[in-house]
Parts: C-alpha cells; sequence; structure tokens
C-alpha cells in the first residue's frame, strides 16, 4: 500500500503560478485578501489530516465496508473518529458563507481540499462530499427556517446529507421518478416511495441525517416539470433545534457494488415520512441543478483523485521494481536487473498517469475560480461570463476527468503487473473505486449530451465561442515566443478545428438529431484534449518565464515542459480518432435493428 | 444476473462458413472426417453444460470466493461437483491426441469449448485450463514414464496441472527466477524456493495436483539460459500409480485480488520437494514455450468471452431499460420512455462488443486452425508456415482481445449505468475478472514487444510478411467487388501502411534500440486493428455471398454486414491515432530523469 503525499507544490503551481489565486481572490470583494499564506496554510494543514488521517483507513476501510443490519449501517473502523476529527477542525464549514454560519473561505479552496481528501480516501470523502452539496442546495433555495434548522447543522457538520434522486426505475431520466409527496395539513408533506444508490444515506457517524427528495406533488405535471425537492429529515426536528423522534424513512439494504465499499450506498425507503418543500413547487430539479453541478465538479474531482493516487502507486513501484534490463544497454549493472521506470512503455503509462493529474489538477483549479465567481462576483456580467464557461467546461470536466482517471488508475494496475491485480498493494481498489464516476451524477454519454446538445448546439455556439476565444488569445499572445511554437502551433489549429467540427456537427444534426446522439461522446474527448492541451501549453509557458528568471527549482520547471511536451506528442494525436469517427456520422450506429443484434 | 446463452450461430458462422472447418480439417490426416455433425454436436452439448452448469454458479462463485485454511484450499460451492461432471463428460481428454489415451480431436474443437466454458464461468474453467497447459507440456516434452504416471491422470481429469513460473520478485524477467533444484541420489531433484501466482496451485477438485515448475539446478548459467523444467506432484506416486505420500509443497496462501475470486490463486511452497526434470537441462524455457503459447491462445479466450458475456449482458438491459425519448421522436410512445437501445451512445457501446466479440471469435477460430496444422499437420512446410503465421499473430491475439474485451466489460456496465457497478448485475464482476487478462500469461507490455522485437523486427519483417501477404491476396481477389470496396479499399491501405510503418520503427530503431519499446504497444494496437479489418471484411465477404444465394437467414447475414461496417466507421479510425503517435518516436517518454517525475 502506497503512503499517500499530499502533492503540495503541484498544487502550489497551479494555484499561484498558473492561476494566480491571490489576484483572484481580490477580484472578489467577498474573498478579497484570501493571501497565499493562508491558502498555503489550509492546504498544508488538510494535507496533513489526509495524509495521517484519512489515507491509512482507506484499505482498511474497502475490505471491511459497511455493514448493515435491520436498518443500521456501520461504517469501518476508524472512518467515525475520522469524521469527528474533521468536523472538530471544522472543514466542513470552511467555504460556506459566514452568513449561514460558515467560515466564507472560497469555494475554490475547498475543492483543493476535496482533492486531498478525496485520493486519500473516497469513499471516506462521501460522507462529508454529499453533505457539502445539500449545504449548497440549502444556502440557495431553502428558507430562513429551514436554514436556522437545517443547514447550520450541516454546516458545523454534526449532522450529515444525502441526494435522493434515483429511483430503481429511474436514474439518467429523472422525469420518470414515482416518488409522490403529498401535502400534509401543517404544511409539510408526506414522502412516499424508494429511492435507492442513495450514498451516505444511511451510517453512523453523525446524529442526524438531512435528505434533499425529489418527489411529486399531486396532480403535478408528468416529466421533469412536475418535480419538486423537499427536506426530509432522518429525526424530526422539535422546536428549540433538539433531535426529536424518528422520521418515517428507513435504509432498506445497502448494496454490494463493485467498490467504494467504505461507503454506504443505500436503499431508502419512505412511508410517509414528514418532508418540506424547498423552493416553488415543481421547481425540483431547477433547484436541484444547484446540488448536481457541485456534485459534478466534485466527481471530476474523483477523476483527478484517481490519477493522482495511482500516479503515486505506480511511481513508487516503477522505480523499485526490478526487471528486464533497458534496451540500450544495462543502467543498473550492479543490480540483477534494472528498475522498470528505465522502459519506454512504463514510462508511457507513468507520464500519461502524470500529464492526467496535473492537467485534470489546473482544469478542476481553473473551474473552481470561475465557480468563485459565480459565487460571490461582484457584477452580474462578470458573473453571467463565468457561468457560461462553468456551464461549458462542467460536463468535459466530469467526464473527461473521470474517464481518464479511470484510465490511469488502470496503468496504475498495468504498472504493477500480476501484482497489481492483488488487493494489498492498493492499486486495484483505485480501479474499483473510480469506475463509478463515470456512471453517477450523469454518466459520461449524458455528459456528452449535456455538452454538445445543450451547451454548444444550443446556444448557437455561443458558449463555445466564449471559451475558444480565450485559448484563441492565448494563442495570438505567444505566437512569436518560438519556444513555444512546438504547443501553440498544434493548439492553434486544434481550437479552429473544435469550431469547424462543431458547425460540421451542427449542420449534420438540423437533417437528423440522432447525428448530436451520434457524436456526442467522441467530441466530449475532442473538448477535452483540446482544453488539456490549452492548459498544458499554459503550465509549460509559466515553467519557461520561471526558467528564464532566477530560480534554483529548475528540476521542477524542466518537469513541467517535459510533460507538456509527451502530452502534444503522445496523448494530443487521440483527436485524430474522435475527428475522423465523428466524420462517419450516424448512419452505421442506426442501421441495426435491435432484435437483429444477437441471433 | 443474465443467464449465458451460447453464441451457437456465430459459431457456426466461424467455424463453418468463414473457415471453413470441414475442409481443413481434410486436410489433416489426424483429423480427417470431423465433420459438422460431429463438430456441431459437440459444441451443443458443451454449451449446455456452460449454461446449466457453470453460468450459475458464476455469481455465486466470485461472491463466495475460495477459503484458504492451514494449507487446505476450499473452492466455491457447486465448483467440485461441476468438475466431477466435466470429467465424467470426458471433456479433458478431448483435444489430447489417442496416443496419449486422449479422443484425438483437434485442439481448434477444444478451444471453441473454451470459450463457452470461460464465458460462462472465467474462474472455473481456469482449474481444468491450466490442466491442458501441463499436457501439452508433458506431451511434448515428458519422457514415456512421466506420460504413463502422469500426463495419463491429467488425461482424465483425475488430476490437474498448474504452471509454477513467477516468483515475488520475478515476473515478467523469468530469468532472475532464484527457485532451485539439487539432484537426489534416486535421480529426482530436491525444490526448494516459492512461487506466487499460481492459479489452481491448491484445491479440492481433485486428488492430485501436477505443478509443473521452474528451477535452477546448481551451477546453472545465469538468466534465462540455466533454468530448467521439473514436474512436482502434490503427492508423490507409488510405482503402481496409487497416491503415494504427500510432497513437501504446500501452499502458504491466497491471494486477496480484484476478480477471478472463486480460482484459488496461490502462494505455492516448495521446500526441498520431489521433482523430476522435463526435457535436458537448462532448456526449461523453450520447454515451457509450449505451455506458454497455449497459455496466451487460452488468455486471448478470455479477452472473447469478456466481450461476448459483456455484450449477452448489456443487450438484454438496453431492450428492457427504459429511459429518455430517441432524439427523433417517441419509439415506443406507450412507454413512459424508449429503451435506451435507441440512443446512438448506447448503440456505440453494443456494436463495439459485438465487433470485439465476433472479431475476437473469428481472430481466435483462425489462430487455432493454425495451431492445428502446427500440431497436427502432414508436412514440414505447411507446419513452418503455420508456425510462422501462429508466431505472429499469438501476441497480437493475446493482448488485443484482452485489452478489447476489457474495454468491452466496461462498455457493459456503463450501459446497465448505476447498475452495473451493483455486484447483482452481473457486469463489474466480468470487468474485475477480466483485467487479470491484460497482466498474466505476459502482460499486453511484453506481448508489444514480442510482436515488435521478436517476431517482426528480428526476422526482418518476414513472419509479418506472411500474414500481409494473405491480406493482400484477398483485396486483391475481392478488389473488383464494387460491393466489398468499402472494406477492400480501407484494408488495402492499411496493409500496406502496416510494412511502411514496420519499416519506418526499424529505421529509427538501428538509431535507439528503446524506440521498439516506445512504438510497440501502439504498433500492437495498429496491428490488432488491421488483423480484425482483414476478418471482418472476409465475414462481410461470407455474408454477401450467401445473401447472394439463397437463403432464409438475411437478418443474420445482413446483421453481419453492418457490424462489419460499423466496425471499419467506428472502430479502425484508431489506427489513426496510433499512427501519429508513433511517428513522434521515443524522446518525449525518456527526457525525464526517473527523480523527477515527482516533487
Amino acid at each position: 500500500m502506497p503512503q499517500y503525499k499530499a502533492p503540495l507544490r503541484d498544487i502550489q503551481f497551479v494555484m499561484h503560478e498558473l492561476l494566480n489565486a491571490e489576484q483572484h481572490y481580490d477580484k472578489i470583494s467577498a474573498y478579497a485578501g484570501t493571501n497565499r499564506e493562508l491558502i498555503d496554510g489550509i492546504i498544508e494543514a488538510a494535507a496533513d489530516f489526509c495524509e495521517n488521517e484519512l489515507s491509512p483507513i482507506n484499505h482498511s476501510g474497502d475490505q471491511e465496508g459497511c455493514h448493515y443490519e435491520d436498518g443500521v449501517v456501520t461504517t469501518p473502523k476508524g472512518f467515525k473518529e475520522a469524521y469527528q476529527k474533521y468536523i472538530e477542525l471544522g472543514y466542513p464549514s470552511l467555504a460556506v458563507s459566514a452568513e449561514h454560519g460558515g467560515q466564507g473561505l472560497p469555494g475554490s479552496i475547498g475543492n483543493a481540499i476535496s482533492e486531498l481528501v478525496g485520493t486519500a480516501n473516497w469513499s471516506w470523502g462521501m460522507y462529508p462530499g454529499l453533505s457539502h452539496g445539500a449545504i449548497r442546495t440549502l444556502e440557495h433555495h431553502g428558507n430562513e427556517q429551514q436554514k436556522q434548522v437545517y443547514l447550520s447543522k450541516l454546516v458545523t457538520g454534526e449532522w450529515t446529507g444525502t441526494m435522493c434522486l434515483t429511483e430503481a426505475h429511474a436514474g439518467s431520466d429523472l422525469g420518470i421518478i414515482r416518488t409522490k409527496a403529498e401535502p400534509n395539513e401543517d404544511g409539510s408533506y408526506a414522502i412516499t416511495g424508494q429511492k435507492i444508490f442513495i450514498s451516505a444515506g444511511e451510517h453512523d457517524m453523525a446524529e442526524n441525517i438531512v435528505h434533499i427528495v425529489l418527489a411529486r406533488l399531486p396532480g403535478a405535471p408528468k416529466g421533469t416539470k412536475g418535480i419538486s425537492l423537499f427536506i426530509v429529515p432522518k429525526f424530526n426536528v422539535n422546536e428549540d433545534g433538539s433531535i426529536g423522534e424518528r422520521n418515517k424513512v428507513r435504509c432498506g439494504s445497502i448494496e454490494h457494488k463493485m467498490g467504494i465499499h467504505g461507503n454506504a450506498t443505500c436503499v431508502m425507503n419512505f412511508d410517509s415520512a414528514k418532508g418540506f418543500l424547498i423552493g416553488p413547487e415543481n421547481r425540483g430539479l431547477n433547484c436541484m441543478f444547484t446540488f448536481m453541478n457541485v456534485a459534478r465538479i466534485g466527481t471530476a474531482i474523483q477523476g483527478l483523485a484517481a490519477a493522482e493516487g495511482s500516479f503515486q502507486g505506480a511511481l513508487t513501484y516503477a522505480r523499485d521494481r526490478l526487471a528486464m534490463r533497458s534496451l540500450t544497454g544495462p543502467k543498473m549493472p550492479e543490480k540483477e536487473a534494472d528498475p522498470i521506470i528505465v522502459h519506454p512503455a512504463v514510462r508511457n503509462m507513468l507520464l500519461t498517469q502524470k500529464a492526467f493529474a496535473e492537467g485534470g489538477r489546473a482544469l478542476v483549479y481553473l473551474l473552481s475560480q470561475f465557480a468563485d465567481i459565480v459565487e460571490a462576483g461582484d457584477n452580474e456580467e462578470e458573473k453571467k461570463y463565468a457561468d457560461n464557461i462553468l456551464s461549458l467546461l462542467t460536463p468535459i470536466a466530469k467526464a473527461f476527468l473521470t474517464e481518464t482517471g479511470y484510465e490511469a488508475a488502470n496503468h496504475g494496475v498495468q504498472v504493477y503487473g500480476g501484482h497489481g491485480f492483488i488487493s494489498e498493494w492498493g492499486m486495484e481498489q483505485i480501479v474499483r473505486d473510480t469506475r463509478i464516476a463515470c456512471l453517477y451524477e450523469g454518466t459520461t454519454e449524458i455528459q456528452a449530451l449535456d455538452l454538445l446538445g445543450r451547451k454548444v448546439l444550443q446556444t448557437q455556439g455561443a458558449l463555445l465561442k466564449d471559451f475558444t476565444k480565450i485559448i484563441h488569445k492565448f494563442c495570438e499572445a505567444n505566437k512569436d515566443n518560438a519556444a513555444m511554437a512546438e504547443f501553440i502551433e498544434p493548439l492553434t489549429a486544434l481550437n479552429k478545428e473544435w469550431g469547424d467540427l462543431t458547425m460540421q456537427i451542427g449542420m449534420k444534426a438540423m437533417q437528423n438529431p440522432d447525428e448530436v446522439g451520434a457524436a456526442a461522446v467522441d467530441y466530449l474527448y475532442f473538448s477535452g484534449y483540446v482544453t488539456f492541451a490549452y492548459l498544458w501549453a499554459r503550465m509549460a509557458l509559466v515553467a519557461q518565464e520561471k526558467l528564464a528568471g532566477d530560480t534554483t527549482e529548475t528540476d521542477f520547471y524542466n518537469a513541467k515542459i517535459t510533460t507538456a511536451r509527451f502530452y502534444f506528442k503522445k496523448l494530443l494525436p487521440r483527436t485524430r480518432s474522435h475527428v475522423e469517427v465523428i466524420a462517419t456520422g450516424v448512419e452505421s450506429l442506426m442501421a441495426l435493428d435491435a432484435e437483429h443484434f444477437a441471433f
């Protein structure tokens, strides 16, 4: 089991050198003065907690799993205690506004901590992670009383939250959910139905659980426009805020699943449970979007965490493990074989993990800065612009980071050879844990449709243009920098191709709407690779500038340039296949009748 | 849990219509007269056994796993009983020559059965599967007495076999193994050392286990040229063939691993265990090659099995599961949503699985025919030619089928959405079970080096030319068939490109041997996609010919053509990225010092 080590130097690089966190915060009055010393101090403290409290219970949590008995869920050994420390250290309230009892720090710092927590122990991190979504929903859509009763307890971490959307027959298609909410005389609602896949739906870590539940009011319109959002507490709350009697919501079972064994994935049965409407009737999905966008960035972080964690594990092994000789002659003739890091194929896997981890970090942090502006920006124009970029990049980040994270996790197993398949080495757990990331909070295919259909084509390309303009400006500004030509030239071409490809698909989609579905996943990958190319080019530029100045960290900055070069040479060419596949259109996908797939 | 259904129609198609099994067998005097009725009867009986005996204990075997206590391994419920039936039905002896007590049927029929067994229950299938390798080793390299004592019992299935190669520090690099063999006075050897990852090393299914063990004689040369091969029985065998006293080989523990839980992966401790030399001293690896080639085709079959099994599961679900409406309007307006098979992205995953499964089947069966000739061909020239093709195609089949099988298994999970992550649906088990296939019997990276380094470049391209000539002839023969142009044109171009690419890499490798390692994996994928393109083009041609004739199965043959078209449009373009990546060479892989991968 590799011990997790927080990548502090790289976090600092992205936060301060690439994205100028201090200047970013100073432009938002709510966050002004959030300086580097403060930020680094917070991150270092969180790193310490993650390395020493969460990482040690990651493998044991996987092996032990959660236990269910008669409605009660017991989390793995150490989970509860770690959670107590976590709330004592004040993490749940970190990025919550002071108005709601929080510390008022920017969400982007919260997301940086989420990466650390998630890499150290994803299953554990989901317990506070789900609360975070509930907090955001209540901050934005709860009424004063709801904020006072529920939000305040979520913010301290005394209670945790969930997100009850999915039903056995309804996952991606929330329009067909059946859980119903019938008005009680006291203004509350009786919620009845069954929800599945409820992460952290029941556990022993907090005294109460606040379920945020999608349900239908009597006579509500069919489909997504007839869904409302409710608070359903595990225990009802007395007038004085104390815990009251048990509400009629009960965990019916927990799922046996591929990974995230330390997290309880619950079937939740609501049997006339008392619930309280959040926001307007039938507008539940709109309110839920706040939750879902947070969750999607959170899931993108799972991809980043998988890439980082598996990279750390694989790198340790590749330096230690001796097998075969380098094809160019022994590199460690005194040993019985060379360490496998001498072999190009092993390096290819390590560099792929590294490029995905560091590129993913850059994307998550960039997105988080836009999210800061959406959350607390001082003027509407800036907020609108940031929201547009965020809307475009969220499905890319969610799908591309989770898919590349899964690929990276598989490279981790592969670098270990047969040992990668064995539990004690920890590599296969990352594969199992992160496989869910490509599924929950909207599958890769759903993200792809969201990107190409809703975000790009439905806006006539407006959101895309906002972003390609940023890339264009960057390319223009650096076109005369000879040392950057190896990055700027291909990036310029790809950025233009992104628009052309969009036009091409848009034209075809006017003839046949299925062209969107046929192109969407490849389009998403293309978009992801170009977005990473932009970020890697920017990182290379920062490194060049530092090297041109007065730095003692030449190895660090040279490694950035080398990794950028690797990315452009070895990963970016994958765009070629996606472009070619998109060009072949929908026909070969739709030709076969459903009954003729097998005989 | 989807119930496994053997794809009999497709097996018949590949065996009889694509590869003309009867003619093939008639050309080999040992197999002459193996007619369609016989073949189909055997396959159907095996299908029945696999569907009704093995498939039902696949998921339970995964959940229960093997249990270890004090050297004793208990297999999951039902495994032992199924094995008894399997040997009663005579399967272990099916493809063993009559000379050695077998039924003398061709290995290609044995491989077809392996697919059925492996798709129904891979973990179970490994127990007899490992025996098969031991049988082949003893058939080819054992002396008369060894054949009489050990081979005869392996052939009946009364005893099982293993393959003890790996040590904790030595997997891919067998040259550094340490297990030693010291001569005893009676001509036997005392084997001492520890082997790990020994599949079926200990279990409760048979009364004795025949370990085939790699070890070093005293004073043997270093490296791979100082390794010898030994038989080490679990129980020594008395003169009269009865089971004697326990030998000093013992299972120390079983591994906890990602998948194949039903198969015992053992640590085997040899403590002066009595062993018997197989073949000449220090030539153990050469003797082992027989075993390894069998094992590599066997592992390729695991990839095919994963593709077929996950395709069956995903197809069932995609037809049943309702979610969202088709973008071109409701297809089942009477239901609350359309079945997900209407969505292009879902179809893309299903067709990818289908193209990999059916293409993989064609490749395995084709290889198996060449293996039949190598095994029992009537003249040396034909045998040599078949061996060349087999040598070239084995690493392609092993790596490409296992990687595409793993991809297909992941599509299976993805089609199920969140349900794919849940054990009871069976999709995640396929992912976990098949992940090992890319690792054992030589990782993908090792296969890639074997292909590009040993098989292609070291022969100056001779083996490759043998195969590209076959493709070339096929293209030439069909170049005027307008209906085939969509396949023949790209195949002709790719076939030529295969040679050009090889030249390009060969030239660079003369400057820097690491260019081979840098290009190998992409080269292997390229080779795999082209090989599949050839097979899919051939399948499309057969289908066209059948449709031009008098057939009632127009849907079946049209589906073949449609799937071929899908393959050419949607999967074959992946070659573009591999070609482009190969062109970028080794530089960006080797630039980073091992100590600068992380800071």
